[in-house]
């Protein structure tokens, strides 16, 4: 597994940093495992860390305390890096830990952090520990950074979608007749694994016949047939980043709606990429797959957004959506060094349904799509 | 996949229904999501729900639709259910739902509910809905009546365990000299896939040799060598369920340091299943496990728990621990219909670990082992 270097950590505190004096904060505490990750590079099941303008305070326990004294002094070693070990429970270990710092203001997670955790960590504070921090609401400063990614972290997806795409290479040799979609999703997984990710990103999706009009379907027992359209949707995580992919696939000779239905979609599909530049609306990326799908009559068949960011989340910031009536926190525009899925499908009840979904890289003059798969329809 | 009958979400409501009483609420709003799926049967990934005196009002999206409709009528039909259909957040479908509904005091789960979004749905309910309806924090009202498992749950977990037990069985035939970690890993996840399992229940760990010291090594490129210890922890998913077991295998004759280490632990696993039975504390089920080991001067290599309870998710009541200092919600007597592995361990930095895990039902006079593989030091 790699790493980012300590250098790229460093500039990662940074923007934490200048979020903490923005703030008039004494630190921000860290619960979100994906947060922490990115901070330090911790790939463990359990850690805290209170972030403040000098030093890296971090609370794992017994379990992880070897891994990061091994990783000192190496060139992925966190910056600024203070182990403090937790034995028992990690919120009474934070309580006290931030009860004998003297900080006064003291951000939180607001986004991770639940209610009953906030609530039992304040009133430990205060009467446990007789301690005056205040906990500070704060929402997505680590976020904030982790929606455009660094050189290492594309070089990491540019290899996890270089990846995933030979996956989908070998997967339409695995769609079968009397198949079912269990035992494709199980090969698919299988292959995922072999080519060197960890995990899959999320639960394969493989969706034939009148179940490919549920985007999010369960692969069950039909056996794949002839004529049907069958939506594969998998992904992988590969050195804790996410890659997703999707193609559509005929058993036999497509008819002719399933031939008017995915070319349909893969306009959708292409517009939306040539869509994407820096500075451009992320809702002008999603309406360009919108509007050519309504064009064809599909604009009711396409429920959900065009596509999410990728990262170490496999749904992330930015969303490529329409615009949506509650707080949406990411700015409107796409910025280079942003990675998302372009994702247009059509779904029609009883009958079946297409998606067709690249994960795409926004350059500094335009787009670079990093999964490479064909996008014609293939029949098997 | 099947489902829990009507009748018992019917009593599952029930408990629920008991709390709303206790504490005057006009309505629960559940939003974690495995407490959803034990109070409707739903497995889709997003729906929230307002439990009531009289109705379970059930808000998701165009995605799940269909399949609610389609349960509608049959033996696992959720009674009660009224379905509202969520387009775009579900956070603004909630607060325009709970602002129609003239309740007063809304239970909402503040074990799930992050800051941010209790903040907004309260912001919201009041500044755009003009709502006077107060949400009020509970917690593990749910997770009470999860605790303890009703018949179709034993059923289901007794059927999942009897096939990680044949999982297991195979699997030792896996465990080779060469083979790396990673590529173990990789066997057994297969394995599991195809006993039926949905998926694994979480990710598998192939420690071996000195990588067996850390309780949640992840699965390396280092290869399997004579005299070896190798941890193998590995679960799967069934019908929603969460199954978990833990063998320790021996690469080759184990040595005398492994054969002691080893009985020590096989003890403390065989004292502290013998400890269950109804009212027994559950601190003193640890204990059992873990005066075995300080007596063989092993205490301090034991850090974890004995134990945790399985369900719809793998881990969650009751902990089978040590007491702890911080809130601990569930009593402290097990009681019949309870599940839960035992599963204690001893890590010796530089040298390596062994653990041994079961999972266990107590039963109305005693303890009944759902897993069936056998505990004696196997060397491949």
């Amino acid at each position: 597994m790699s790493h980012a270097p300590s250098a790229n950590l460093s500039a990662r505190h940074q923007h934490v940093r200048t979020a903490l004096d923005a703030h008039s904060l004494d630190a921000l505490i860290v619960t979100a495992l994906p947060n922490v990750l990115y901070l330090t590079n911790f790939t463990g099941s359990a850690a805290i860390v209170a972030l403040t303008a000098d030093a890296v305070d971090f609370l794992t326990d017994f379990r992880y305390v070897a891994a990061i004294e091994s990783s000192r002094g190496t060139a992925h070693a966190c910056p600024g890096l203070r182990l403090e070990r937790v034995d028992g429970s990690y919120d009474a270990a934070l309580a006290a830990f931030v009860a004998t710092q003297g900080w006064r203001r003291v951000g939180f997670e607001a986004a991770n952090l639940t209610v009953a955790r906030h609530a039992w960590l304040t009133a430990t504070l205060r009467n446990q520990h007789a301690s005056t921090a205040e906990l500070v609401s704060t929402e997505g400063i680590v976020e904030r950074a982790r929606v455009v990614k660094d050189d290492y972290e594309i070089a990491t997806l540019r290899e996890a979608a270089r990846r995933l795409s030979r996956v989908a290479d070998a997967v339409f040799d695995e769609v079968r007749r009397g198949r079912t979609e269990r035992d494709l999703a199980l090969a698919i997984d299988w292959r995922i694994r072999r080519e060197g990710f960890t995990k899959t990103s999320f639960d394969t999706i493989v969706a034939s016949g009148p179940n490919a009009a549920l985007p999010h379907a369960q692969p069950g027992e039909r056996t794949l047939s002839e004529g049907d359209l069958v939506v594969l949707d998998f992904g992988g995580v590969y050195d804790s980043y996410c890659v997703d992919l999707t193609r559509t696939v005929s058993v036999g000779a497509a008819g002719s709606r399933a031939r008017e239905v995915y070319a349909a979609v893969r306009e959708a599909h292409a517009r939306a990429i040539a869509a994407v530049e820096p500075g451009r609306s992320r809702f002008a990326i999603d309406a360009a797959a919108r509007d050519t799908l309504a064009a064809r009559g599909l604009g009711e068949a396409f429920g959900h957004g065009t596509g999410h960011g990728l990262g170490i989340d496999v749904h992330e910031e930015p969303r490529i959506t329409r615009p949506r009536p509650d707080v949406d926190p990411t700015p409107e525009a796409v910025a280079a060094g942003m990675v998302f899925t372009i994702e247009p499908g059509a779904y029609l009840a009883g009958w079946g349904g297409v998606r067709i979904e690249d994960d795409v890289l926004v350059t500094r003059d335009g787009v670079e799509v990093l999964t490479d798969v064909t996008t014609e329809l293939v029949e098997v």
